[in-house]
């Protein structure tokens, strides 16, 4: 195998200077394999409050230049261990929920005829739902490790099955989601009634709350996340609005009492030897956004599931 | 009759305190009877690049806060000569156009039956068909002046009939629209193709584009706007896009090149004494918006058209 | 008793949409009774630095759009459980501060006429002061909880007795305040000098420091709290600027080093079962927020507060 | 004479070095004489509605670090000229107007002991008061050009006879204005009544509203400035918010329709040979500017005023 | 000749999704030939006052999403009629002027080559310096229109003899300009002294001052415009500060006082037939915009350059 | 010795009037001697990001105007004990980084010879090593405590040996630094690779990462800063982006996962007994900052820096 290609050395061309691709990595279309693609997911049709995840990809992709290969907090290199791209953008109808969660799931079920692991970037919570079901038919049901403010298990809004607070009853429902395995953290909020949680215990999810971790801490946090998943399969979705508004303003349904980024970050590292074999990072709503604050939060959650993931590609051989 | 009720008296209550009605007037049940209501209608699921015009009601009222019952410009006190009222918000699907555009109908249609006289403040421009399909419904095919940047009469995005971009070909297929009198007004920027200006002229529009009136003048602008309309009953639709973005950077699809605020508000001033049967103004999106600068203009311009109906109303011994 | 009315059902009416009343819950004016109020004191002439929170209910409100029944941090539906209102705002003069204290401390008096517990959102700190002398008129010398990076006792201020830095004092030496049993939590930053602590001390106030929270820990903090004030009727009053800077921008005087949202939350949490009387939330000045950073913070609290008290007038068997 | 001092040559010390004075001019203090000082009032307790003005003055002397010694439009170089220096800031009672009015006349009174024109930089337009009676007190009544979108001549707000938009009536009740020459440019925008319009008459002004320069162009109203002030003492007291909101949202009381900051710069540059006995600039609140757009317009009308001062003290052999 | 490729259609692809090219053109390196290049050269290490221009190309780019083919304001459809292509970005040495400018030199060289016309986007106006010098080798000395608020001739800064302030200096000393039919637009604001004037002068250039605009209307100014430059190859060079800050806040040296992008792109459409050979978009600078009101313009005038040239090409069959 | 000058009286002239100097403090031209001075370094020519730090200085200042004497927990009033003034700025070439270094070097020896000790106040990074040689030349190699999110010990980049990435590993090339007592603390985020730590090691660094630092507590880190810094003359420099992008928006190269501004503070109180000779606080780019969050907690770093030293002054009788 020839060495992947990466970023373009940054002594020659700084890092502010060519066209944005996630961290500056190659295209998909100009190196001959992928084992990990980046694709965008530009959609939020599914919102029910502030919109305009819509430029989440480009965002991120903006806020991503400043990332460097090697992964200290991991100790590892994931760009230069297997060959990590950028897919471009999945395009979907605005306009018709229903087509537009065909169109995605059509999109990531063509790019993984050509790569390894997908980590898909939104965009709106929706795309959840068919990123699940592609996975889920790659790997059967999957432990669905959910980051995020809001439980998103809630069944109809406005007669729409299908948006970006329902993605997990529906992917609970059609068998896409391990109910033994599953589970929400950084919960926080209000609700509309305690049948709310409920409801979400029935479709498979434990729930580690946001005053869960500011009681007990996140090392606690990370015991629960461990035990219950264990070596199952593993799809992680990341809603940047876990964090606080403080450290992700550029979000859609903002709530106080959220992680920091540091305690984000934390929490993935802790996850590294497990099996991750799917990943989202959604709900970055630029418009809201200031100085990228979020922009690099949300980066630097895809570089440390990149990282987390190439890894796992190379201790089961993968590559 | 008794007299109309107006904002309270800023000399008491300051103009920053109470509820955000439009211009602080009454809310529509607070009074008995009701002129002219202003109402919002909150979506924007018909937009085609940056969302956020859903917040444009709640915007504009924030923004209207510094008006004053008399109007010098028009010589004219319109809440005080009739009855205004802040009708409240008309709720829509957020995720289904086409039942959006019926329940923006219906609200439209039962407002209707309480006031003689309504202006829509969006949301987004798809809500101009509904409007237009109401006052056609008493009006017969009314005179439209579009004032936008863009034609709004594509055919369908997406496979959509009904978006931003579309009202005014369906409102015009659908015979809401008199073909031989409406007019867009400040026109600009790049098109699919010259067939568009082409298709639209089949619809019933002449065009006054952004670059005649930098060139000929508003004045010149106001005469061709007059000479077409002539008596008609009258429906102005104000994209607030018309302005420029330094004018009016709150907005979804901003182009360079429009029009100040004070150019539009003198070309609404020249208009009242024609026969005004109905109004929009959409577009604000407020994620975008700094200081109000947008969110100030569209007040100004909706303050703009419910003088001018109120004068009208006078003028007809409607009230 | 019939069901208190709550919010419009949001899977009908979006959260975007409607006039900007606290929560969407009804008005005063809507509801035959109320036991909890929630009202505005749009005023901040008693400001030192940075004006601007008379804005300040307004931005509360329009931030406070997605909170829901539920509050599972409590295990309690607050609106559910007893009838919670927003009474508008009270007018104040602002040229005056004489004038406006007594009209506030007015409106404060009529409006408990009306309801059983009052809630009042900032404006400037000084309306602590009139809300008080209210709340002390019927409960006796109150425990005062401060939360604040600001000791507010300082003495004059350009010849004033009574503005944003001063409340506390002239409540206390009033006689509104239980000087045994009031506190300062989260103080931090710069002093005149140390006789700024001494004074406070004599004042009434014990001191919880933001540093001592950082190397004590919130549950440290908790019991100090809970041991000073027992089961004396409390008054809670929040100045946004406990928090950082981070999590709350748009305020007066901010100080570096200040608590987080979650540890503030956390910290009203733990105290639901305190005698609460009153409570006000303080200095939310929007021109320097961003996204509703500190909006959603400030509506957060409000809502904390309002359950707690639901929860105790349920308690007390009250409703 | 010896040799103005200016400000620091840029090329040795770049213009984004150095503690904030106006334009990099030398301080008061640390030159012998000086014929022009610029001042700042940071005051804004006289405001209806935003606040912040407070920190205009900081905010202009941030926003003129461009400019240079000599003005092309005036061909002259003012402070090559005459000698100009930073004032520094009149220090005003923030909680009492009347007091704050006697310490800004104290202020600009021993002031002008130490230079021949004094131009104030805002501070709110309560400070027009004071300065103006200060120049009375010199000139005798002087004529007054008033650029702003408000007439500013309303009697009492909340029962204050001196406020941000009464200071004119104040003026003219107090005889510091020569009724005969006074004059408004720019006025638009809602009025309480027609009434406003005949008190603003009688108190001896004429009107050149926005709208009239909007339809008959900016020579015109020269030429009625001109002819109505003639060779009169002159004071000229320019509220940023003359400019539209896109030219200004820095400000407290935006209105749509404004001048370009070319057609006010145009304006003043007009005026040079007339007898301009001080000056003032007012209304800038920074909390609503964005990249200094509004400070660097009136940094430049700042300057304009100086330049002219300066032509003025050269041509009438002052200097 | 095939059918040159354009921009994906946006009815299957929404505008913004995809990777982030200007207009979301091809890159140079997926078509087969290029006719105009559109490349960006991020390096802003040659600014005085404020930097930021290093993240313009990126940023004008994301503004451009929005551009359509046809081009109603010159009836001409630019990359439906040549291919037009992003050339991404030339890497220049942040620490080094001198290198840097070789660099610029070579990459635009090289560039040359493989396109028949180049429209540089800047980053800071240093780089017109070099672009000069490759145009001058192909066409000899060049009619340079220079749209700018500043001279750029002046001589040293710092000792430094090129940077933004003197590409036009140094130009014009090595001979890449023609003397006598080059032209200054948009002049304004303060300078050093009158000498600034008499060495521009000298150096080749007239001047329509901002203020003759203001005063004798934007169709003299293109008359002047037109009778200085003639037929000679003509480069052109656009400074974003040549719009008033209201129109562009994004960039390094705001002066009050400038064009409308109405105006701005008014001239441009009037010079489409003379013959362009090459053009620079420079000093947008991210970080001061809002909204993306300076990124919407900058892009819109590359459009109009790039439609204009397309033209010409054709017009003289170079296609 | 007379009494130290303070700030002006706050309560005589408002917090916001006033020319901007570190927290209202004279000016060293304004004192007869000094004991500690404050100077900015406005300079940013060494990023390699986003440029903007050179107007770090100015905003330090305006963001101190809320600091006071007394430091409760330093238990300390510094400038009541100790002659504090702002020594205004250090011009430095922005084209020539060489020359540029030389002027900062030339500008802090000079001062020195007036004050006991410096704090600088960027600026970019690339300062450090100017600062260290003048500091080391007293004091012999000094042990260098960094707080940084990076190690600023890169070798070169685009040939540059100094740069804002690369002061401590010059410094220590050049013997400034004492290797067996400097430490990094708060780094995180992404490396080139492995090696960057083993270069930093041989360099001289211990590293506390800011992992570290979530998982074992500050307290721990604190101790592993006493232990290896033991009494040693001790540097201190805070790059601000060691706060997370949350607490520090406005600098060059964000990094998630920082510090607390709480944190920082507490770090640096714990420090306060240690033998503090030089100090300087960077990377503050004001146009990424919003309502002066980073500015705020960069002035009051300088403050605890300051407090600290004249706690160390008054310790060894050196004043």
């Amino acid at each position: 195998m020839t060495s992947p290609l990466g970023a373009p050395d940054a002594s020659k061309a700084p890092r502010y200077a060519g066209l944005s691709t996630f961290a500056r990595l190659p295209r998909i279309e100009d190196v001959p394999t992928t084992d990990i693609a980046i694709v965008g997911v530009p959609f939020d049709s599914g919102v029910s409050y502030r919109p305009g995840a819509r430029f989440g990809p480009e965002h991120v992709r903006a806020s991503s230049r400043l990332l460097r290969p090697y992964n200290p907090a991991q100790d590892f290199a994931g760009w230069d261990a297997v060959q990590v791209a950028d897919a471009g953008d999945i395009a979907a109808n605005p306009y018709d929920l229903a087509e537009a969660v065909d169109q995605i799931y059509e999109g990531i079920h063509e790019l993984r005829a050509r790569t390894k692991r997908v980590i898909t970037v939104g965009g709106d919570h929706t795309i959840a739902y068919p990123s699940l079901k592609e996975v889920s038919e790659r790997h059967g049901p999957v432990a669905v490790l959910h980051f995020d403010a809001h439980l998103d298990t809630w069944d109809t809004y406005f007669g729409q099955p299908l948006t970006h607070g329902t993605p997990f009853r529906r992917a609970s429902e059609d068998g896409f989601i391990d109910k033994t395995a599953s589970m929400h953290v950084g919960i926080r909020g209000p609700l509309y009634g305690k049948e709310d949680l409920e409801d979400d215990n029935r479709l498979g999810f434990a729930i580690v709350t946001s005053e869960y971790i500011e009681e007990e801490g996140v090392a606690a946090a990370i015991d629960r996340v461990r035990e219950r998943i264990g070596d199952k399969p593993l799809y992680i979705s990341v809603d940047i609005d876990i964090l606080d508004p403080a450290h992700a303003p550029g979000t859609g349904t903002p709530e106080a009492g959220g992680l920091t980024s540091r305690e984000l970050l934390r929490m993935l590292r802790a996850l590294t030897d497990l099996n991750i074999v799917g990943a989202d990072v959604v709900e970055v709503a630029p418009a809201y956004d200031h100085a990228q604050i979020t922009g690099v939060a949300a980066a630097h959650v895809v570089y440390e599931l990149m990282t987390a993931m190439a890894q796992g590609l190379v201790r089961d051989n993968e590559v």
